[in-house]
């Protein structure tokens, strides 16, 4: 029997409970040839919302990579795809962030897609991201919803009201033709909003598994010259 | 036993040295949930080297598209993604073009990928398309190996030098971290290359089967609103 | 006598009441020095709004190229720009298409034009054009006033006043110093939305008559180097 | 008899042999329906090279215009299109420039064109306006040949050979698809470069000519809303 | 004792009142090193609002550089930057506009600034530059206040009202996280603003000084190759 | 006696040899009015090559911003402006990044600037900052020298030669108009290329602290809406 290739999944946040939200949408959509791992540093921000947070859980989320150097693949789960460029200097292994994920699914299934996230004082950084990944055309608008990371709930509540106005004032007003949730604990919310919308609702998380997965199976590997140059011993 | 999934690769010329090329890649890496079917209209342009050729072989390929109304998903095996949009407007399964596939999965692996075609007369239309997807800032060049479509020969022959000449050009000139191989014929020197230049180079046809296997997965759909809704009739 | 230049306006649809009213537009700006044909393809579909009509619509209009081998110059009616590329390989004459021909002129007349078109549908394509040719940022926006191409009526009736108000809200909200009409079947409300709004409204046909006339005059051709050169006979 | 429309083609430069060397073009190309008054300011620079001569050529241009009050159409000679929104402003009659012409007529035959203009101060206002214009990515590279405005003579001189290797260099390296010469003293070498070498080459004068042309058959005015609005009586 | 180096404010309009305002904002920033001159041109325009008004004071305000041939830095006090490219190529003292040097400033202490300028004919001007820059994706929107040049008065009045309605909907609406007042008159404003809206409110005559004071301490002067070099005797 | 700004300058390696070199350069250009603290973090990396680095270093450059929390201004001395954001987000204290001030600074004296760093590694990072901050159409390119962080030496050295030359190849052959030295470690070599090549040469840390003292003068803080809020308590 084939030895199964392990997929670690990094929260880079230190909310298990998040983590464990996480497993669960990564574990409904892991291919059977895939160890999967889903883990978060044991230090560091308990949510990531902005610049600072971003900055201060990078450690623990690079010794997260070196640690499991042993993994054929990495999805980074946080939307802010926080130390994707460093990861990927210290692995020969493909690393996918989950808002990078998303948006190159999204924009190969509409003409222009929303994004709609937790706090403003994550729009800037996104945004940042867009136009990073040459993608900030494709995009409709990023929104913010003002439901924090960590209260973000099931569908029936209160956050999903503010969220689906957002997913609402997107196709509506910006006309999105789809809709990227802009946060790892959203996921949940992603099929309820697509049947309430009509129009494709993605989460990066299972965006991100099913891309490395796909990288692993053409044997992509991550570029090492340049700048994911393995970082000199000094 | 789970039915397979239908899984059509559209060769949109009506080369059928062509069409068994694509199926021998596409066969080496389409997943065992899926029923590959390789197939290339009756009628049109024999390689597609260019706008006219784009055009001309538009209705061919809308046909097949409308013919395999069972589908579950699309490649469109052509590296000028021709009819990628038109496509997606009579059918919900999702359609991914070679081109864009390859794009965006270098855009995942390097901070810059160069291009490599055939003919110059196809370099405007590429960078049309880079330019439109959002990612010609992440394309370090799109340059022609001056071999022609149905010239791309075993990698041991001429054109295998003439199109690693270009390859090291983009690496060493245009700081290339990634190569991208830019028509569907150059698919089986992909390896070789990567294996004698160092960075990866990816071929659009894997590249595609793989991200419509993985929309597959997550059940995700174009989207019917705005651009890329059902045709009205008339 | 000087012998007449050819110039041959293709409405790339099959709807000869558009053809006609084409013709009434382009009848009344040709100069003397022009013999007009205005005509459309036998066969294809009977409007065009959006993608899959562009793609189903470029046979017919490139065999009406080819047939008209002896014409000076070319005008593609539809505002779309269907075809304009593929068009520029098969014939040294100019051609010049009814989308590009007013974006260019409002350039240079206004700081920034807003575009009214028909249909949601036909938004993403002229936006797609607008990036194409470098003049998305002279747009202050495209919007569909959901009228559909064949219902857009004169000038008294209830089309008038929903292309009105859009016309109104570019001016007013999205600050355009001038409006295009996004439809070839709107061409006759422009004189009437000009008077009405105080600002340059302009219909692509007319313009793009005047332009080939201009290339002719100054014996310009199309480029047969590199992205419109000759296709390659196979 | 109708009478005939009056076009005023500014030379904004004060060399008389410049300024006839300007009506020499323009009387070729000019229609039979138009009265051309070629003319130069009686003070300010002689010759226009850079931003400090557009600068200092500003006040005298002005005044022509607001001396011909009476004429339905301006062409500012220049190709560094010196005063082109100033002059719009206190004028209803379109104005256009020779340089946005050439590059707005370019674009409309070729995917790529090249700009070869006279002294390397030259090529950041042509820079700047290109970027202005949104023409910037439709452009190739904009060169100096090092010939100085004045210095620009027949086509046989060594002059000719400095544009004529530019020419060449633009097409070899750049892949532009069409020239455009960037100065009113190159036009006279626009035919002798485009039989030499193969691709349109535009001279930006006659280009204007004959878009303010068009324009006037449409009835055209330049928009008076906002940025070109009539300056305030102060 | 040192001697202290001169700095040259320039106001292009000939409102002696303005300049008295303008030397007012300059000497409560103006450090103790420098020397300072608040000077304008004898002839002009009396206010600059848009582009001929622009075009106008050029001559003017470029005799007053020569004129200060024995300067250190240049600071041109209109919102335009009016001139700026041109004086720079008559000195390589800095010269530094007031526009670019709130942008500038605005750019290193909020993500994105918004800018609220007095009429709507100054619009256009100020996105140009804002293009020409780089800096229009650093901007979330140029308002008008429809408050003319010289009718901007103390922060009680109704022109307070008005531009403060501006700067509230720019932060709330366009997400600007500070804001650039777009007129040289409205400096006395920006501290009550600041206070009242909890953002940085830039105004760019102190912006200017200072940054000239740290191009003089760096021993900083304009480039004089290509662009602006000194212009050619003739 | 007023009491002096307390203006602090990270340096976010660990290599006390680079800090005091850094003091040396901010100790000649800073004001009497500022009391200088140059320091650095007492762990993370030795040297800042690229993306790895730049993340390894936030921990303890972060704790140094929230350590001098009675600092009146920040400068962080990386050429990568590691952090930048960051650090905005947990003061109201001007950041001012080395990398950001020299591309500024650059901006308001030539048309174009080139960029000469140290590795190859690092290049990507530094366009990535370049897109982001919008300056990346001003600038003629980002090269390496192949010279790394530690290893630039004195002026007379191999260092100064390999550095000279490609200051050479950007004024010759990219038309840059000023040349920035892309590397903290560079500052002490500017003065002697600035003066064998004829053209301004900028380092950042001189450019940073004078940008700071400016804020500070100016009263002028950290935007603390939106994406530089305060981050929440967690």
């Amino acid at each position: 029997m084939k030895k199964k290739q392990k997929l670690v999944v990094i929260n880079p946040n230190t909310s298990t409970m998040m983590t464990d939200r996480i497993r669960l949408v990564a574990d409904s959509v892991v291919g059977a040839d895939f160890e999967l791992i889903v883990t978060n540093p044991p230090s560091g921000p308990v949510s990531i919302e902005g610049y600072y947070d971003e900055a201060m859980s990078l450690a623990g989320l690079l010794d997260l990579v070196t640690h499991h150097d042993d993994a054929d693949g990495f999805v980074i789960a946080c939307f802010d795809d926080t130390g994707l460029d460093a990861a990927r200097t210290i692995t020969t292994s493909p690393v996918v962030g989950i808002g990078e994920a998303a948006f190159h699914m999204a924009s190969m299934i509409s003409n222009k897609f929303g994004v709609v996230t937790t706090l403003a004082r994550s729009v800037p950084a996104l945004e940042h991201n867009l136009v990073r990944y040459g993608l900030s055309a494709r995009c409709s608008g990023v929104v913010a919803s003002d439901v924090p990371v960590l209260e973000v709930e099931a569908q029936n509540g209160k956050a999903y009201k503010r969220i689906a106005a957002e997913v609402e004032n997107a196709i509506k007003n910006d006309r999105a033709e789809a809709v990227v949730l802009g946060c790892a604990g959203m996921a949940e919310l992603a099929l309820a909003l697509q049947r309430d919308y009509g129009v494709p609702v993605l989460e990066g998380i299972s965006c991100a598994i099913k891309l490395v997965e796909a990288m692993l199976y053409l044997k992509l590997e991550n570029s090492k010259v340049c700048g994911y140059a393995q970082p000199r011993l000094k």
